[in-house]
């Protein structure tokens, strides 16, 4: 994968309008001139305006965040320099499990997601899930890739989550019973508007388990899902009787889950 | 204003990509035939693909919701007939206070608060809000209108929230320190990434309260702004370290706060 190609992509998602709150780096390119060309370069110049000797808030992607400072810029490439804090603090437990959306809801949802700081996302196959939507050049071309780094730097981040979408529902949840970073057996919860029993809200969240939250496709969860989900020990939660889109039910109940936990 | 039109905007605004949940209507509509050229006689025959004799889920903005019934489909216009339902279950009393934002961010929030069940509205002026955001076609046009009535229609609701754009932060904020409906004192929070005193998950949010969730524009709230706020009792709260885009702290804000009130 060309890492450097893909982060300027994802910079110039959200250029200009949209607000870069950390401009992100892979380790690679930090001692290198960045061409005038890339996103990144015209974000520094024309919308912050720096000059030379000027910082800007940076990070390494999956490392710390720092202090870029533009040293020089010329007509081909600017030279910046780094000072690099300590290592980023621990990502929370929290994994995201969604039927397969289509790839425009897919998009919103890897940028949401991502800046309300799942640690991973897995898109999976369902009983009801539509095969084709795997097949989108979100997933083929690695375009998935830069939703993820427009939310990582939104949030003034540089972790990135880890994101699956060649797996079925079976295959992702026996994966990981027991979480590998924290070894707690996990809370999951999966929503679901029909055989709820409980409201999210209500819904128990032991402290420092690992959090997994599913959300079916359009079409909802299947019988099929439903019997897996319980057997791996998800409970089913509503989260009333207003109807959301998907992007905004994973937003709602990604923040309503981190409340619980006691993170925000 | 013209209702019909707006209604009809509304309606365009998500033809035919975005789900319409409830096809909506003005009393005044309903005895009259539907034009063909009207979006939802577009949305009824060509997305939903009804026939004569066939039903659909409709509503009466502000009223009961019921079932339609295509009767004939015409070259000019549809005969459509209804039955209504029992009128709406009282809303929660749920206030939402927002410093101006800019108009592409307030098109977002008006349809994402109002699908999450606000009952108002309030955008108003404050310490370091942009007064040119107001002037905004958006506001002076009615369009905003097309956004609650989208954001009604996602929910499968009826009800609109009041909304207000031309006050600032003390006219709102003082209008109402006693909820009319409820005749409660309100639970008044506000959103602060640098005054915070607690994490909103963790604000007392006292049963059958009626809620007010107040958030700063872009530029965040001023001194005087959070005085006010101080004394009118508000608690400055925050949503953790991540950055989110207004519109997110929006949703991820009034679904923390509903399912601390134990309604989702």
């Amino acid at each position: 994968m060309n890492f450097q190609r893909d982060t300027a992509c994802a910079l110039r998602q959200f250029h200009p309008r949209l607000p870069v709150n950390v401009i992100l780096f892979e380790p690679a390119e930090v001692d290198r001139p960045l061409s005038r060309s890339d996103p990144r370069a015209q974000h520094l110049c024309e919308v912050l305006r720096r000059q030379p000797g000027d910082t800007f808030d940076a990070g390494l992607i999956d490392g710390p965040r720092g202090k870029g400072t533009v040293r020089t810029i010329g007509a081909e490439a600017l030279e910046l320099s780094f000072v690099w804090g300590g290592p980023p603090p621990p990502g929370e437990p929290l994994t995201l499990v969604l039927g397969l959306p289509r790839p425009q809801t897919a998009r919103k949802i890897l940028q949401e997601a991502t800046t309300l700081g799942v640690q991973a996302l897995h898109f999976v196959r369902t009983e009801r899930s539509e095969p084709q939507y795997a097949q989108s050049s979100l997933w083929s071309t690695g375009e998935w890739r830069r939703h993820v780094l427009a939310g990582v730097a939104q949030a003034f981040a540089t972790r990135m989550p880890e994101v699956t979408w060649d797996r079925d529902l079976a295959t992702v949840l026996d994966a990981a019973r027991v979480d590998a970073s924290t070894a707690l057996p996990r809370c999951g919860i999966a929503l679901d508007n029909y055989e709820a029993t409980v409201r999210l809200g209500a819904c128990d969240v032991p402290p420092a388990a690992p959090i997994w939250l599913a959300l079916g496709p359009e079409r909802g969860w299947g019988p099929t899902d439903r019997d897996r989900l319980r057997r791996c020990g998800f409970t089913l939660a509503h989260l009333g009787e207003r109807v959301l889109r998907a992007e905004t039910a994973v937003v709602a109940s990604l923040a309503i889950l981190r409340s619980r936990a006691g993170w925000i």
